[in-house]
């Protein structure tokens, strides 16, 4: 199954030739989420070629205009084009009312139902789920109330060994059980254990996004382990104060937050104008090799 | 003197890979004028190297989204980017509002002085002049209250023949006199024609924005023989119903008004993606040939 990460903007607050701000698109076994929406957002989604009329999650981390000035066209576009199918937005309050107070002075409005979902920042969160995937959210520290995500592929089955299964001949009803990982006992009160029968299931894979926010290892429960990590890496450890005036994030502390997580890949981004890709990347890797960059149009994998 | 406007948006409410809405960049004898603003306006304006730091007057045409939305935006990155200088925006009234709202989400505030003057929608007004320029705004027909421009150098000076002037050593104090056009009495009541040391004024250029509009008679004496005139054309002729509907002009109509107000050129923008460049200029031009098509990027020398 796909699960995919398109970085639409990777830029800080001001947007230059070749970073727009901060905008994600994610599909997740056919989940399709955009995580925050910057001015331009749509013009990204336009020239990467992502079909975004099958957005159905949006998520806000925080209310600064680089994570949710382009939403209001965004979801203009949407309906002009014809959606009729409803969208969710998880963000935070007082979302709602800026896009309903521009609309408004056009006479506009949109021609699909909007279902804002009101951030809590106060613990971790499963805001959605269903049989695939699970959204979570939780508090990051930054100047505004913030929240982080992770999408995460929900525990998957346990895998049939069809040949084994078949040589057995079983009655097919064993099957739910060997998926769950649970032991079947035939009408005869025969016993036959999953582990002949089955592989373990695949892992699940988890994408988590921070940024903004400052240094801060609470979160770290709520990212451990992830596949991937995008962490925001705005400054360098020279400009360190200067991170923590601001409630950002240097690249050597988004690397030690991947380290005590054990994440797998860590994916620094939300970066300076004023600093190079290079310089970032070197300090970031000093502590966890397993880093990169992200730029407008890079595609992850997870 | 510079009189220049740059295309930045040409095309109607949806970006496309090759139009972006409504703006448009005005040098006009070193007064910068933006009007309209679509999401994506900062990012077009630093593409096509435009310094908009020395942008004094913003005029907003109109409350729908594809003139505004990227308002916020280009003002929050004047802001970071260190603007102390104020800045006057012209538009509907319910823009400050919506500005607001949107910087108090995120506790933010522009560092500069925002001036707003708000449309009044019931007569051509003058609502700015210095030495050089003046900017006039009168009604056009939309679904909701929309304002036209009109950026106008004032009646400028006649010109000194200074061969002639040196000849007849004349008092210095006739020149303002021939400037003026006024004839000059020496202190022994001598008569100076200004028509003997003088060449006429330079014309004085002009610049009229109509965008969006149902065709409407009305506005042409506001026009009447401007040096450019951009005119919306959203739709053809075969497409008369639904310009109607909508309050949009056919390319037809367009020129019909341009040739009407006797204008010297028309552009014509605000175009649907729906049909080609080529079939709206081939329509204008059946009514008024000097007409040609707006594209982002376009560079009108006025």
């Amino acid at each position: 199954m796909t699960f995919e990460v398109l970085i639409l903007g990777s830029g800080a607050a001001l947007p230059t030739s070749f970073r727009n701000p901060s905008s994600q698109y994610i599909n997740c076994n056919n989940r399709h989420i955009l995580i925050d929406c910057a001015e331009g957002t749509q013009h990204q989604l336009r020239k990467h070629g992502v079909l975004f009329q099958k957005i159905e999650h949006i998520l806000i981390s925080h209310l600064h205009g680089d994570h949710f000035f382009g939403l209001v066209g965004l979801l203009s576009t949407m309906s002009l084009l014809g959606r009729k199918k409803k969208i969710c937005i998880y963000c935070p309050e007082g979302l709602e009312k800026i896009i309903q107070l521009q609309l408004e002075v056009g006479h506009a409005k949109l021609d699909f139902e909007v279902i804002y979902i009101f951030h809590q920042f106060k613990e971790h969160k499963i805001v959605f789920e269903d049989k695939q995937i699970q959204i979570e959210t939780f508090p990051l520290r930054h100047r505004i109330p913030t929240a982080g995500f992770v999408i995460r592929e929900k525990d998957k089955e346990f895998r049939i060994l069809g040949d084994e299964f078949k040589k057995a001949q079983l009655s097919l009803t064993a099957i739910p059980f060997f998926k769950a990982g649970k032991d079947f006992e035939d009408e005869s009160g025969e016993k036959f254990s999953y582990l002949d029968y089955t592989l373990p299931p695949k892992k699940s894979r988890s994408y988590a996004y921070c940024s903004d926010t400052n240094y801060y290892e609470k979160i770290i429960p709520f990212i451990q382990g992830v596949t991937c990590l995008y962490h925001e890496a705005t400054f360098l450890d020279i400009m360190k104060k200067r991170a923590k005036q601001t409630f950002h994030t240097t690249a050597l502390e988004a690397a030690t937050i991947a380290q005590k997580a054990e994440v797998q890949k860590l994916i620094i981004g939300h970066l300076s104008r004023y600093t190079s890709d290079k310089e970032h990347l070197e300090e970031a890797m000093s502590i966890f090799p397993n880093t990169r960059v992200a730029h407008d149009g890079m595609l992850l994998l997870i």
